[in-house]
């Protein structure tokens, strides 16, 4: 007899936990096959703390393969599904090759990606908190904006580079915050040129507490502790727009700063919005019992779906996009499955947690337990325990446990890892005023102006100052790179202006080998 | 008084050494000022345990202000130096400001880097072991190798996916070896698809044995253990040059595989051949004392210097470019520029190491201690308590220790943290007969040929075949993304060929900004 062929998209708290279920369910009747885009489990609610240097980045996650012996586990990219003939379409490997993988029953569990397109420069400029490599860059963001402080000859540079600024905060604003500030703290005095009063840290809320999700006594303890460890926390404040140079907010304020993490703002991915099903919220509807409805066969979990409590039409309600939750529905889900190979009706998903709670970085948390509320040293060693119970596959137990020994009495580490991942073109976005480029600087690229507008000032070889204005489509910077020379004109943003940057490097190396473009560029700069 | 500003450019063992020893010689009376592009000191020895996974990445080095307490550390690029003005040139921060920084004594000490151009290709087709990121960008590769190699039908991919090549057979080529070899055995288990026989390591050596510093007897022990875990090693073979795809010997023999790790090939950086200095090797000639002939106060040590041992002009012996000589030439250093300050007169370099030694992997070493030669299990206690007792910091050696602990009884991760760093445009060699693109591929990116040339099978929209040949200057792939299709053509290499490629999103961004390229390209392409 075939086997029944379950495939997994998505490698996640509902995929991963999905896969194990099922296996422990009915080890050897059915066939497992788990497609994610990463090859490991990345445990998310320890994010901040690898942010902040207290984890090492390969202790917060666990490979797949390794948590999931028996399963197949395929490293590619899903670009589609088949609903007729029950296939996933994937692309994988060097070649990225188009592939169909056939399957009988197909469980939908991809998450949802950070969706900032609500808030203008939020998506060129601000860092988010998403994955390992999120944690890992903030990590080095920050001490490369320490190290800039510490030689800057700038006042504006510094300012800049020594404001932190959070928007959201709930569990992970509030932990990123909470880690943010130790770090900064354990790492200061290596840094003789900067004072504590030059480094400001603001965290955004648009919500008129902290950690809405939690009892308001706690929000409140999580504001105090907060404010006593220096963060300014601006609540009833929106976030607007942000440049390469600041933030702005909906009241009027803005801060200078190269900083920005946001942690709210998310949405479905391509994947999920090119499936042919109807979106609720962004999500995928299911029924109670976690079935994609007019699919055969097709279910979905985790943040990606959107999964109702109750059975009632006009007051519904919905399950909250968490990991706790994610991981008890895989449980559901993979029960289900199994009664339906074998047609027992399907059990509804139902789930109460045990307990909601939040670290506040400094050895303090904040916690609701069984219904009781614990604040501060105890929360915050509940958390850790809690973290350390709920992690998966011993060997990461085992080190998240000496990382966090280590951490007691051993100094944070601020080397820098460099930003390698920097990509070689991007865009960045100014408001009027904001200054782009000073005369005299190594030359960051070719620039070209995307939307807005901005005047360049130059001085020609006969000392006379010219003043040019440069529109959509216009572009500047090869030539100074052609020439190998330093900037000669200031530019400035006239208006709230988009531009596209490709750094030096590869631009280079691009009209070194295409010289059409090196003759179209001659005829179109000053 | 004005104190006597010494300025130490580089952070490695030379750099590192001079400036903590200068120190203790004369705390206070002497202004330090380091100088390093990275903010840490990158032991180098332990890299190749890095790239196989026994060490954190983060537990092989130490952030020099940590290490350097009282020494300014300045994180910068040092791009020339006024040797009349007595200053530095050095270019630091975001905006890459360009600065002069004043020293009374200068130390260089930036050492060599990898200097592929004799061997085609391989400047941009191989993995080389300098710095911290080639150790992690290793240790990925391989990763990602072998989760392809599960999941391809293709042999030719597999073939590629699964040959591992090192380059040069010396402590850092054996060293490599030795920990890849031993990864791979650790974590194969994890992928069912792949059998130990598909698997080829193989090793290419110039010389006519391994280990060529060490006795005879140590590099037969060596050859023996590389052959008996399945090494192939080809003695008295040179490298000649290596394609996207393999890797030619100079006897005529190629190997199929899109690993190649080298170990060989150093020079003098841009920094160094930019300094008005006749070098000597590709180094800066320096006396018995450190000094660089005819300067002021300008002294060099480490790869970078050609440091004479002996006073005998015919028959000149020059310090080997270890990190062992480095550092007690960091010594000499130190108390010279203390002795000139006083007017004392200065001591010509002299060291005798205690012994070598070599780790081979699988807890096996070679070793020659005080004359002792010492090989198999104690080699490598030996070799592992010696690093321990060399690393700087407290915190790094109990890190290292804590890895290797845990390494003995834990399952070695495969998490695959992704090639972020795959830079947006990269030149790729392919030679006579080699596939560059296959029809029906999701396109890479847009190509330019920048020497050679290739040929473009195609099938026109009524059936029919079609063969073009794209020269010099000639470019596909554009038409393809714009279009959001497949490739149509497959692209075979009509002779030796180099390519530049612009990664697809980095292509997509630059041509939607700048329309004059759009229009460009509806010209040029098929």
């Amino acid at each position: 007899m075939k086997k029944t062929k379950v495939v997994i998209v998505g490698g996640g708290f509902g995929g991963m936990f999905t896969a194990k279920k099922l296996q422990k369910l009915c080890r050897g009747n059915i066939d497992i096959e788990l497609i994610s885009k990463i090859n490991y489990f990345v445990f998310q609610p320890l994010l901040p703390e690898v942010a902040a240097g207290t984890l090492n980045p390969q202790d917060a996650i666990t490979p797949l393969r390794t948590l999931l012996k028996g399963v197949h586990v395929r490293l590619a990219e899903v670009t589609g599904v088949d609903f007729e003939a029950k296939q996933v379409i994937l692309m994988q490997g060097q070649k990225k090759l188009l592939q169909r993988v056939d399957y009988d029953h197909l469980v939908i569990t991809t998450g949802q990606i950070a969706n900032l397109s609500l808030f203008p420069g939020f998506e060129h400029h601000s860092l988010t908190m998403k994955d390992l490599s999120d944690a890992y860059r903030l990590r080095n963001h920050v001490i490369e904006c320490m190290e800039m402080a510490d030689v800057t000859r700038f006042a504006d540079i510094k300012e800049r580079a020594l404001t932190f600024v959070v928007a959201g905060a709930g569990f992970s604003g509030v932990e990123t915050m909470g880690e943010l500030t130790e770090m900064i703290e354990r790492i200061l005095p290596q840094y003789p040129n900067i004072q504590r009063a030059e480094i400001r840290l603001v965290m955004i809320q648009l919500d008129k507490r902290v950690l809405p999700e939690l009892p308001e006594h706690l929000s409140e303890y999580t504001l105090k502790q907060l404010q006593k460890r220096g963060v300014d926390v601006w609540l009833n404040t929106g976030i607007r727009s942000a440049t390469q140079q600041a933030v702005y907010t909906n009241d009027g304020r803005s801060l200078n700063t190269r900083t920005i993490i946001t942690t709210i703002g998310n949405g479905p991915s391509a994947f999920i919005k090119s499936l042919p099903i109807t979106l609720e919220r962004g999500r995928i509807p299911v029924s109670r019992e976690l079935q994609v409805q007019k699919l055969e066969n097709v279910w979905a979990i985790g943040d990606a779906a959107l999964i109702p409590l109750n059975a009632d039409a006009d007051k519904p309600l919905y399950a909250p996009p968490t990991a706790q939750f994610a991981q008890a529905q895989a449980e559901t889900l993979a029960e289900n499955i199994v009664k339906c190979m074998y047609g027992r009706p399907l059990t509804p998903f139902h789930f109460k947690p045990a307990g909601i709670m939040a670290s506040l970085g400094g050895n303090r948390g904040a916690a609701e337990v069984y219904g009781m509320r614990v604040t501060g040293l105890l929360a915050w060693i509940i958390w850790r325990t809690a973290y350390i119970g709920m992690l998966p596959g011993f060997s990461t137990k085992v080190r998240v446990a000496i990382d966090w020994l280590l951490d007691l009495f051993m100094r944070r580490t601020i080397a820098y890892l460099g930003d390698s991942d920097r990509p070689a073109t991007r865009y960045m976005d100014f408001s009027t005023g904001e200054v782009v480029q000073q005369a005299n600087e190594v030359p960051a690229g070719f620039y070209v102006v995307l939307s807005g507008s901005v005047q360049q000032d130059m001085q020609t070889s006969s000392g006379e100052n010219k003043q040019y204005t440069l529109k959509a489509g216009d572009s500047w910077g090869s030539k100074a790179l052609k020439e190998g020379r330093l900037t000669h004109g200031k530019i400035t943003a006239l208006e709230d202006t988009r531009l596209l940057l490709v750094q030096r490097e590869d631009f280079q190396r691009l009209r070194g080998a295409f010289e059409p473009l090196n003759e179209l560029l001659a005829t179109r700069e000053r």
